[in-house]
């Protein structure tokens, strides 16, 4: 016992430097003024390797090695256990100046996506992606599992998860999905001119706030604030921060962004007490957490009868530009599927496609088939192969999104999987209870009550695969996606 | 020269750790949520424990006894080497644990003092204020300079400075202007109807934010944000933060808030980017830090001058409220005299005895003739005394500040010490400009530019001392200060 004591006070240790970190990350990306960025690549660099060597030490091998055959843990202790085993075993492969270089050139990489993103240059991103790319095929040859490259990559967002999964997975997207996205297409739109009217920035700002707190985001123990790319970060399940964005002519991009970001935010407020200053204290995987997210932004708000509540209260704030709106045209709009550039504003239905699109060019770059200078010139064929359309210049292809930026190759696959368990839970959830009932009444709290007893209080004590299991009965199973998507967009395109 | 490297080393590393720190603080000062208060001291208390264990070990105590007579360091080393000798020799005699332990302590004795000045409540506060004051007692003794206890607190704001240098000059001040406070009580002032309006809060941030640019702060270094007591963090001199407050129907509050964060922030975004990463890169003293915020805040931003070229834009943002108001009226607004219970919303003349009365009340707590359980009475006596008027609770008694929530005892005497420097350097610089003339002129630029040459560029390279000698070629004479407010108030109270 005196071992798994000591084993805690290094992991508390680890916990407060990655709450330093946390913070930098945070401050980089919400606060920071513009002069002063890079300024703290040296310091993120800094603290990174302190987490590398409190780990990553003898003392901390033989403890491993000397209770991992220990029956007398209980179940947390044996989970955290498993859980740091799990990153010894890939962080001891890494040398920590490998460990604090690569820090350092994220954090300087972000920035420079940052700059050829607003200049539309490629080139200036170029040089710090063809290193970050290169760190990732080193880590691979270092970590080094099974199989294809990208297994290796895969496991830092869905343990166990390979190519051989993602291309069946993938497969019977492209199967199921394929020919509704043509009816779609052939069917078309309306034209809705109220979508790209002027929206006032404060009041997206307020609406956002309000549409968090009623979706069930405690804001005692949350942040709501704004950032180029929206996402989540959480210190605790007492401090959990999101991000949105605010466009003058879209105003649906901040709603669907607050609703993404609120899904994850709700998952860490969700985790117990009792794990939640452990390396447990965390969504179960990545793509766990994108179901979760991803399950608010679609299932719940995509859904007409989340808006039966509160589309009088988005009209009055919004008086000018939606004051002769029904309610059908706008569900209809928000619903609205037609390929388009951008991953983030895509509609339900081509939302995976552009998923496949990265899957399919961060296999080649792994396997060696394309280098990094090719990029932009194969994204642009794959987007006009998978959606029929092309970029008008980096910004809005490969420059697009910021995990690149941070080496986050692999990461891309867990929203479609996420998209896809979302489904599969929300069938498990209406076993339970009533989910457009529980939305026509307002009661998000009962869907909220309902995912924090069965997923969100265990964080990484249960795996995605015990998750499924639990709630829907059966293990992985595209189809609850497939079908949903295919009830949904089916009797919209008649 | 090896030597010197390592020191810098740790230096550094001494460096990364007090910006952790410094996230952490600015993070829990303005935007943490609330349920999170709390969760932050045991990460403070380790971080400060790391800085204390870099700095106070025997490779350090080594490599400074083997410099400290090395001819053949160029001024900035020995400046550093000076810098460190110092704050080793303080610090090596407070153990570890007590200053891990003290800062735990600050982090949730600010918690607790924010919470007790809402409800108006001191019981609150004084179990926290009795063990802070209790450590400090005891670091006195630990590091215990000669003399009076106060001299080793004010040490920590402007070093060489001592009880009875600060009682000559508070009796300086007493005998100046205690005829002119009762002058302008027994003239009077007009009432103003435009004072105690609404202002709307979003305009008051506009406001703020282009008055601080208008004073010269480069917002591509900084940041304007809120708190409940305004304040300025510098991360470096290209990242410098500045926080201010918004009340309703106190306008008047905001704009000099502002205006003396805005003057602390400009100090630090002009130290050289020579010395801006070592220890040299801040402020002289705390004293030298008040003198230029005190600087804008007072003889700048209350200049009638200062308002020429741009009070027809603030008549603008407001125009409902002051449509009507003429300049001459507003200027004898924002300069009228009269006793008040809050030292921040304290006018210039009055402003001192706020400093006076908590310089009495500390060194009686320090000299042990008072109790904390005494501190509000004696507090609501004192101002009897010095201003004619009684805090109707706590929040506007001994609970308004900050400071004695962090241990800041012997803080407040900068505040005065530094309205009087600043004095003494408008009388400096206008040797070579002309003040008016450059207010008249909107050339905040010119005046930026002297004080950035003259004393901002050197941060602790010279001492306040030498400072004042240079820049008004004499030694530190409360003089300026006293005829400076005689002339400015007795023209305006006849």
């Amino acid at each position: 016992m005196e071992k798994l004591l000591k084993l805690k006070n290094i992991l508390e240790e680890v916990r407060m430097i990655n709450i330093s970190i946390g913070q930098l990350s945070w401050d980089q990306s919400t606060e920071q003024p513009k002069l002063a960025r890079g300024e703290y690549s040296n310091v993120l660099a800094y603290l990174y390797g302190k987490s590398h060597s409190l780990i990553i030490n003898d003392e901390v091998r033989d403890i491993i090695n000397s209770l991992k055959d220990d029956d007398s843990l209980n179940n947390i202790d044996r989970a955290i256990l498993n859980e740091l085993k799990d990153d010894f075993e890939k962080k001891e492969k890494i040398p920590k100046e490998q460990y604090e270089e690569y820090a350092r050139l994220q954090s300087l990489s972000t920035l420079a996506w940052e700059e050829a993103k607003e200049k539309d240059d490629f080139e200036i991103f170029k040089p710090f992606l063809e290193k970050i790319v290169d760190y990732d095929k080193k880590f691979i040859e270092l970590i080094g599992i099974n199989g294809h490259p990208y297994n290796t990559l895969l496991r830092d967002y869905e343990k166990g998860l390979n190519v051989d999964d993602l291309d069946k997975f993938f497969h019977t997207l492209k199967e199921e999905l394929m020919p509704l996205v043509l009816k779609a297409s052939s069917v078309g739109n309306p034209v809705f001119d109220f979508e790209h009217k002027a929206y006032d920035i404060d009041k997206q700002r307020k609406f956002s706030r309000f549409l968090s707190e009623y979706l069930g985001l405690d804001f005692q123990k949350a942040v709501l604030k704004e950032s180029a790319h929206p996402f989540t970060d959480a210190f605790s399940n007492k401090d959990t921060r999101i991000t949105s964005h605010y466009h003058l002519n879209k105003f649906l991009s901040s709603i669907f962004s607050t609703a993404h970001e609120t899904g994850h935010a709700l998952y860490e407020q969700g985790i117990d007490d009792e794990i939640a200053h452990t390396i447990l204290g965390s969504g179960s995987s990545m793509a766990m957490h994108e179901s979760q997210s991803r399950l608010y932004e679609n299932i719940i708000v995509r859904n007409k009868n989340f808006w039966v509540p509160i589309y009088d209260k988005l009209q009055a704030i919004y008086y000018d530009n939606l004051k002769d709106v029904s309610l059908d045209d706008f569900y209809r709009c928000i619903n609205k599927s037609q390929p388009s550039l951008i991953r983030i504003e895509a509609d339900e239905l081509t939302y995976p496609f552009h998923i496949i699109i990265r899957y399919e060019i961060e296999k080649l770059l792994f396997e060696d088939k394309v280098k990094v200078s090719d990029l932009p010139e194969i994204w642009n064929e794959k987007v006009y192969e998978y959606l029929g359309i092309k970029p008008t210049g980096f910004s809005d292809g490969i420059l697009q999104d910021i995990h690149y930026s941070k080496g986050n190759f692999g990461y891309f696959p867990s929203y479609a999987l996420g998209s896809a368990y979302a489904s599969q839970f929300a069938y498990g959830m209406s076993k339970t209870l009533n989910l457009d009932e529980c939305l026509l009444q307002g009661n998000l709290l009962k869907i909220n009550e309902y995912l924090r007893r069965n997923m969100h209080k265990y964080g990484k004590l249960k795996t995605s695969k015990e998750l499924l299991l639990e709630i829907s009965g059966e293990e992985f199973n595209p189809k609850y996606y497939t079908e949903y998507l295919k009830d949904k967009f089916s009797s919209i395109y008649k």
